[in-house]
C-alpha cells in the first residue's frame, strides 16, 4: 500500500524491540502503584516514592518527609557502606535553602537506577560503584481483569531482590522509612514540616507471619474525613525497628537515624510511648523548635548472603483512608448534614490497612501469580513495543485519582486531574466516549457508568446530563444555565450500551437499558433536528467545550452510530418495529448526510458564514470526523458513510493532520506538543477556509484523539500510518519530557487516553459477541507469528497464530487465563474453534 | 609552592577564558535587571522575562501572561515570518493542563538563543533557521559605583540589534507586549488568570522624543499598597499600537494578536475606551467566560533594513511601585494606623514610571556611557573569568529583593529570599559581615548599615541587637524571649566600621560612631568573659543560629580583631587611654587564646564534654575559625594571631574541608552541593571527637564562607587552592543546576555571597585607607600584565601593570574613570605616585 505522506517512520515499526528503561535523568517518568478507586504513590525512575495521592485526591508533587528506603552493607572484612536506596537527584537544584534534611537529599545514595515499568509492574535496577552487591526493586499492586475488587486494594508491594556480587560472606539491611501521615502535612517556607493533626501513634506489630510498623492518630473517630491508618510491614524474619524517630529539634532526628542505621544495618527502639503531640498545643509552624506533632518510623530487614547468593527483601505498604467528600468537588456534593461524608469501596471489604495488610500476604501466592499472568499475557505480545505501552499505560487512568469506586457500587471518573483535585465532574460522557479500556478489563465497572447515564442522568425528555452529579443531589449547570445535552456524548453513550453487551451477553442489563436508550435516541431528532430532514442542524454541544452549528460530520456519525446500534439492540430486544425504524431512518440519513457534508476528500461542517458564530471548523480537516465510525468498527456496526468515502476521509486525516514538526506550528491554544515533537492536530484547512476563531481546541493535539485516529487508521488498512501516530506519542513520553504513564490533555491520568486500547482491537482484529457466544481475531501484522492478549466478560487470555513453515498454513491458538469461555466460538483466519 | 592536596585543576586556573554562555537549556540562569532597591524582572537564557519582582518582595517563579516580544520579518519577494522572539521552551512539558495559551509556547520562536552576563549587562543571542534577519539583545539596568542613585532607577533597557542577513531589503518588525499586572494577578488551577484588581488602563502616550504604552489602574490612590503604574517605551519613530488586546473568551486575546502581528507586524488598535472591569463585578475566577479585569497591551516597531545592514530596535521598561509595607514581615512591621505603609527611596525622585522614562531618555547617554564604563573596568580585567564572575554576579545581591531603599534613607538587607518574601530580616550583623560589595561600590549605603547597627541597635549596656527591627517600632524576640547579642555579628560591626572610615576617610562618620563603638566593644568582656581572663568563654550566639560554649576560634578572632580595630580608631579620636587599653587586652588576650585553643594544625573549641550541649564543634575543624583574620587582612590590621598557625590553620581548613566528590559525602543537614561537584564543607574532624549532633550547619557548604576562606587563602600565598575554591562555586553555578547569578544559603540572593568582592582585594592586593588618603596595588597573579578594577569612597577605576620585556620592570598605570582622586598617594610594588 503507498503511503500517506513521507513522514513514516522505516520498517522497524512492527517490531517488539523492548520496553523503554528510564532512568534517574528521566524526572517525569512516575509509575503509578495503587488499586482501582484507593489512591496511589508513584514510583519515580529514582526509585523513590513520590506523588502521595492515597488521600482521596490527587496530589501530584505532594512529598512526605524522611520517606526513603536506605542498603546497609557489610562484606566480610570490610568496612560497611550505608545509602539510600535511591537514583542520584536530578538537576535543579535550585531551591531558595537548597535541600531540607527531609529530603535526604545529602545522603550518599546509588551511582544509577533505571526505572522499567510495563503496567502493572515495574522493576528499578540500582547499580553501585561502592557497594558489593546488586540491587533491583519489583513493584506493583495486584491487577486482575475481570476480579475488580482484587484490582482494588489499597497497597503496594515492594520486593527488593539483592545480590551479593562479592566472594565473600556479606551483611545487608535494608531499612523502610514512612512518615505517618495521618492528619495532613505541611511545610513552612524553609521546608520544615509539620503534622496538620497530631496525637499520632506508629506501633510495631506482630503477626505469625508478618510483622511491621502500623501508624494511625488518636485523634480522629472513624467517620472524620481525615481517619485513616497506613502499614508498613514484610514477612522476612530479622528485623529490627525504630518506630518513632528521634523528637529533636532542627535536623536531629535524620541525623539520628542515619548514624544509627549506618553503624550495624539494624535500628534501636528510641522507647517512645507517648502519641505525637497534638497540633492544638502550638499555634504557628515553627517546627524546627517545637514538636513535628507527627512522627516517621522505620524498619530494616536484615539477611546474611552468601557469595552470590541472592535474597528478597520484601516490604508491604498498605494505606486505609476510607472516607471522602461526598461529591466530586465543592460545587457537586451532598450538602445534607451527615451526609457530607462517603466512603471508597475498599472500606466494604476491610476496616483498617492491617486488615488489607492480611488479606494481601494470606492470598499472596494468587493475587501476584494472576497479577504476573497478564502482565506476561499482555506483554510476550508480538504487538511492537510502543503499541503495548500505549495499550497499558494508559489502563493507570482507571487506577489514578482521576477515577474514584463508591462503596454503593457507582464507578466514577473525572476526566482527568488538576495536580491537586479531579479536573471536569461526572464521567463526561464525550471524554469518556472514547475510551475502550476499562469496557475490556473490568466490563462491570463499565456497565456502572452506563447505568449511571441511562438510569439517573437520563430525563423524562430524553435529555442526558453530560456530566453526572445526580448521586451528589446536584444539578449540572453550565454558565449560570442548565448545561446542554452533548451530542456526541449522548449518542455515543447508547453505542457503548450495545458494546457492554456484547462484551457481557448480560441480557438483564440491556433490558434494563433498552427503554432508556429508544428515549435517549429520540431525543436526537427532537433536539438537534430542527427541520426534520433526518440530518442534525441544530446547536450541538459537543466534547470541544463549544457548540457546532449547522450539520457537521462529528455529531451526524454519532446519530448513524446510534441509530445502527439502536438497531442492533432493538433486534435482541424483538422490537422490530424500532429496528426498521432505526433502518429507515438511518439510510435516509446517511445519504443525505454523505451528499451534504462530502467534499471530496473528507466531511466538512456546512455553515454559510463560519465566521458567524465563533468556535466552528467548517472547511476543516477534523480529525475527529469519523470517530462514531471507529467505534462502529469496534462494535462490528460497518460503515455508517460509504466505504471508499470512509476510507479516503482516513487518509486525508492522517495526511492533513499529522505533523513530522511542531517548530512551526502556530498554536494559540493549549500545548502539548512541540518544536521537533510529532503528532496529530485536532483540525487542519488544507483548502483555506479557517475561521478567524476555530473551535477552541483545533490546533491541538489530545492523544485521545490521535489513538482513536490511529485505530481507525489500522481499521481502513492504513497500519503504517496507524503505528505512526503511535510511536509519534510514546516518544513524546520519554520520561524527561513527559511522564510515559501520564497522558495528560485537560488533566493528569486523562480519559480520552484509554482510547488507545482500540490498537489492540484493530491489531489483533479481535470482536466479541457474548450474546452470540463468539469471538473472532484477525491480525493485520506479523502474521506468521502473532501473540496478543484478548478480554471478553467472562474471560482473557492470549491469542496466538503461527504459520506452519512447510504448509504455510496459519495455525491459530488460543489459551484461557482466567474465567471461563466454554461453549463460545472462536473464528480466525484459518480456522474456527468452540472452546 | 606545594600545592595542599591533589584536587587543584590545571594551569588554566590563572587565564581568563571569557564569560560564560547560557544556552535555552539552562533553565536556570536569570540575570537580574533592575536597581537598588526597586525590585526585578530577570531575563532567562531564552531571552525571555522572567520573575518579575518589581511589587516590592521577591517573586520566583511569578509569571505574567502574554509578556513576549516576538518578531516579524519580511525579505522582499519573500512570504513574511513570524516568530516569538525566544529560545525554546525546554523540558519537561508536563503540566496538568499542558501549557496556557498565555504562555505562548505553542508559537514558532528561535531556534536558539545563548545568554551571556558579565553583570551589570547581559546579552542574548538569537539565532533562526527561517529568519533573514541575526538579533541581539542587550539588557541592563544603569549601574554606575559611588552614585547611588542612578544606580536604583526602576527600570530594564532591552534593546535588540537586529541584523540583515540577507542580499534583499528587509522589513522587521518586533513587538513587546505587556500585561498590566497593577492590582496583582492569580490563575485558576487551568492557568486561567485574572486581575486581581481591575479598572486598569492602557493608555498610549507620545513625547517629543519618545512614544509608548503607560498602564495603570483607576482604582488605587496614591497611598495604596496597590498603587503604581509601568510603562513600555521606545524612541523608535515608526511605532504600532495594540494598547488593549482583545477582550474575548477563551484563548482568543491571543488568536487575534498573532494574527495582526504576523500579517504584516503592524498592530491595529481595537478602539477600546473604557478601563478593564472592576473586581468587583464578578465572583470568581472563571476568567474563560468573563472579563479578566486587566489587559495586555503591545506596541510594535517597524524598521526597513537594507542588505546586511544593523538597526536597533528600543525598549525601555520602566515600573513604579512606591509604596510598601513599612517593615521587614508581618512580625516585623509597624501597626500604628496610618503608618503601616512606607515608600521606596525612588519614589523621592520619581512620580511615576512615565516620570522614570522621562529621567532616562534625558540621561540616556551620561547613564549607559557611566555604566558600560564600570562594566568594561571590571571585565577588561586579567582576573580570571570565573573570579570575574563570582565577584561580579553577586553585586546581583544589591539589587535583589534581598535589599531594600527606604525614603527615610535606610539601606536595609533581608539575610535573602524565599521565593516569595524576604527571608530573615533585620541587617543580620553576622550574615552581612561577610560581604565586602557594597562597602566598596555604595559605600554611603553601608555606613548607613552601620548607623542603623550603632545608632539604633545599640542598646544602653553595649548589647547590640543582630538584627536590626526598631525602625519598625519592633523587638527581636527569638522563642519567645528576649534575643542574644551575637558574638560575631557585634564584633564584626565594630570591625566594619574602621573598614568604612578606612574606604571613605568620613571623620564625622567615624566621629558619631565612637562612643557606640567602645560601647559595643565594652560588652564582649562584660557578657562573653565569664572568669575575667580576656578569653571569651561564655554562651555565644553566632551565625550559625546556636551558642558556642566555651572558648573557641570563630568568637575569639572576632573579638580580637575587634580590639584591633578599636585601638586605630582611638588612635584616630586621639582616645589613646582606649587604644592602649585595646592593645594591652589584645596582647594578653592573643597569647592566652593561641595557647589554649591551638592543637598544632588548626584552631578548636575547648570544651569538656562536647557532647554536654549539643550544637558544639569540639575538635573540629572549622572553615570559618579564622574569618576575622580575614577581615583583618582586608583592613589591614595585621596578623591577630601568631602568623605561622594562621597559615598554618588556613592550610588546615582547605586540606580538611574541601572535597573533591560529594558523593559519598554524609550529610543530614541543608544540601547545596552534591554528586560530583566540589566545594568546602563548614567544618570537620580529621581527628575525630565530631559531636553526636554537632552544630547544626557543619556539614553544609556555603558560598560565602567559601569566598572568605578562598580570600584568605589568597592572602596567605596560597592562590591556587584559593582559586580552586572559586572555580568550583562558579561550576556547581553552571545555569542547568543553579542560576549563575544567585548564590543560595539561607534564601536567595543570599548577603553572605557577598565576600566574593575579598578576591578582588586579595587578588590585586588592594588596599585603601581615604583617612590617610593611600591607597596601594600588590597583585599575586599575572604579574607581568595585570590589569584590574579598584574603587574607594571618592572614585573608581583601574590599575594596569606591565612588565616592561626589556627591563623586566613592573610599569603600573593606574586611571580614575568616576569621582576623584586627587591627593592621594597609590603605592605599588615598583613605583608610588600621588594622583
Amino acid at each position: 500500500m503507498e503511503k500517506i505522506n513521507g513522514t513514516l517512520y522505516s520498517n522497524q515499526i512492527y517490531s517488539n524491540t523492548g520496553s523503554r528503561e528510564f532512568t534517574e535523568k528521566a524526572t517525569e517518568a512516575a509509575f503509578l502503584l495503587g488499586g482501582i478507586g484507593t489512591g496511589n504513590v508513584s514510583l519515580g525512575s529514582r526509585g523513590d516514592l513520590r506523588d502521595w495521592e492515597i488521600f482521596n485526591h490527587p496530589n501530584k508533587g505532594l512529598k512526605l518527609p524522611n520517606k526513603f528506603f536506605s542498603i546497609w552493607a557489610k562484606e566480610m572484612n570490610q568496612p560497611s557502606i550505608a545509602k539510600v536506596l535511591e537514583g542520584k537527584v536530578p538537576p535543579p537544584h535550585s531551591g531558595s535553602h537548597g535541600y531540607y534534611p527531609n529530603t535526604a537529599a545529602g545522603l550518599p545514595r546509588m551511582s544509577s537506577s533505571a526505572l522499567k515499568g510495563e503496567y502493572p509492574i515495574a522493576n528499578v535496577v540500582f547499580k553501585d560503584n561502592d557497594l558489593p552487591v546488586d540491587v533491583e526493586l519489583e513493584a506493583y499492586t495486584p491487577f486482575i481483569p475481570l476480579n475488580t475488587e482484587d484490582s482494588g486494594i489499597p497497597c503496594a508491594i515492594l520486593k527488593y531482590k539483592v545480590k551479593n556480587k562479592s566472594e565473600m560472606k556479606t551483611d545487608v539491611a535494608i531499612a523502610g522509612s514512612l512518615y505517618n501521615p495521618v492528619g495532613g502535612i505541611e511545610y513552612d517556607e524553609f521546608s520544615n514540616y509539620q503534622g496538620l493533626g497530631g496525637l499520632n501513634v506508629n506501633e510495631v506489630r506482630e503477626e505469625k507471619d508478618f510483622k511491621g510498623l502500623y501508624m494511625y492518630s488518636k485523634k480522629y473517630d472513624k467517620n472524620d474525613l481525615k481517619y485513616g491508618n497506613v502499614a508498613l510491614t514484610t514477612t522476612n524474619k530479622n528485623v529490627t525497628f525504630k518506630p518513632v524517630w528521634l523528637r529533636g529539634r532542627w535536623f536531629d532526628e535524620m541525623q539520628e537515624f542515619w548514624d544509627d542505621f549506618s553503624k550495624d544495618g539494624k535500628l534501636n527502639d528510641l522507647g517512645y510511648t507517648t502519641p505525637s503531640t497534638d497540633r492544638k498545643s502550638v499555634n504557628s509552624i515553627d517546627s524546627v523548635f517545637y514538636e513535628r506533632q507527627s512522627d516517621t518510623g522505620s524498619l530494616s530487614i536484615y539477611e546474611t548472603l552468601n557469595p552470590q547468593e541472592e535474597k528478597e527483601f520484601l516490604f508491604l505498604l498498605t494505606w486505609y483512608f476510607p472516607n471522602r467528600i461526598n461529591g466530586w468537588s465543592e460545587r457537586h456534593r451532598v450538602k445534607e448534614k451527615g451526609r457530607e461524608i462517603t466512603q471508597n469501596y475498599y472500606s466494604k471489604r476491610f476496616n483498617s490497612s492491617w486488615d488489607v495488610t492480611k488479606y494481601i500476604y494470606e492470598n499472596f501466592d494468587r493475587l501476584k501469580t494472576e497479577s504476573f499472568k497478564f502482565h506476561h499475557a499482555l506483554f510476550s505480545s508480538t504487538l511492537p513495543n510502543y503499541v503495548l505501552e500505549a495499550i497499558s499505560s494508559n489502563i493507570t487512568v482507571l487506577r489514578s485519582p482521576t477515577c474514584m469506586w463508591l462503596k454503593d457500587g457507582h464507578f466514577l471518573g473525572y476526566e482527568g486531574c488538576f495536580d491537586n483535585w479531579g479536573c471536569c465532574d461526572g464521567n463526561c460522557t464525550h471524554v469518556w466516549g472514547y475510551a475502550q479500556t476499562l469496557a475490556f478489563l473490568f466490563p462491570e465497572l463499565e456497565r456502572n457508568m452506563r447505568k449511571t447515564e441511562f438510569l439517573e442522568e437520563l430525563e423524562e425528555d430524553g435529555h442526558m446530563n453530560f456530566r453526572a452529579v445526580k448521586m451528589f443531589d446536584s444539578e449540572w449547570i453550565f454558565q449560570e444555565k442548565k448545561a446542554p445535552a452533548a451530542v456526541d456524548g449522548q449518542m455515543g453513550s447508547i453505542m457503548r450500551v450495545y458494546r457492554e453487551w456484547k462484551i457481557s451477553g448480560d441480557k438483564e442489563f440491556l433490558d434494563n437499558m433498552w427503554p432508556h436508550v429508544k428515549k435517549a435516541l429520540t431525543f436526537a431528532l427532537v433536539q438537534w433536528d430542527t427541520d426534520g430532514d433526518l440530518v442534525l442542524d441544530g446547536i450541538q454541544h459537543n466534547t470541544y467545550d463549544i457548540e457546532f452549528h449547522g450539520p457537521n460530520p462529528l455529531s451526524h456519525l454519532f446519530f448513524l452510530g446510534a441509530l445502527r446500534a439502536v438497531e442492533e439492540m432493538a433486534k435482541i430486544e424483538n422490537d422490530l418495529e424500532m429496528a426498521e425504524k432505526c433502518k429507515n431512518i438511518f439510510d435516509l440519513s446517511r445519504s443525505r448526510t454523505d451528499d451534504m457534508l462530502w467534499n471530496g476528500e473528507y466531511y466538512i461542517q456546512k455553515i454559510n458564514d463560519v465566521d458567524e458564530v465563533k468556535y466552528q471548523h467548517g472547511e476543516g480537516c477534523l480529525s475527529d470526523q469519523l470517530l462514531a465510525q471507529q467505534i462502529a468498527h469496534i462494535l462490528g456496526l460497518g460503515y455508517l458513510l460509504p466505504e471508499e468515502h470512509v476510507n479516503k476521509a482516513i487518509q486525508s486525516i492522517f495526511k492533513y493532520n499529522f505533523r513530522d514538526n511542531f517548530s512551526n506550528h502556530v498554536n494559540c491554544q493549549r500545548t502539548y506538543v512541540m518544536d521537533d515533537e510529532k503528532g496529530l492536530v485536532l483540525c487542519s484547512w488544507p483548502n483555506g477556509g479557517r475561521p478567524k476563531f476555530p473551535f477552541i481546541y483545533s490546533d491541538e493535539v489530545w492523544t485521545g484523539v490521535e489513538y482513536q485516529v490511529a485505530t481507525h487508521l489500522i481499521y481502513e488498512g492504513f497500519v503504517d500510518e496507524g503505528l505512526t501516530i503511535v510511536k509519534a506519542i510514546k516518544e513524546r513520553h520519554d520520561g524527561i519530557k513527559r511522564n510515559p504513564w501520564n497522558e495528560v490533555e485537560c488533566g493528569h491520568h486523562y480519559a480520552r487516553s484509554m482510547a488507545s486500547w482500540g490498537l489492540l482491537l484493530s491489531l489483533s482484529g479481535f470482536n466479541v459477541d457474548m450474546g452470540k457466544k463468539e469471538i473472532s481475531f484477525n491480525p493485520v501484522i506479523n502474521k506468521e507469528n502473532f501473540s496478543s492478549f484478548w478480554s471478553t466478560g467472562t474471560a482473557w487470555g492470549t491469542y496466538h497464530q503461527e504459520m506452519d513453515e512447510i504448509t504455510g498454513e496459519i495455525i491459530p491458538e488460543i489459551k484461557v487465563l482466567y474465567g471461563d469461555l466454554s461453549g463460545v466460538k472462536v473464528k480466525t483466519s484459518s480456522k474456527e474453534l468452540t472452546l
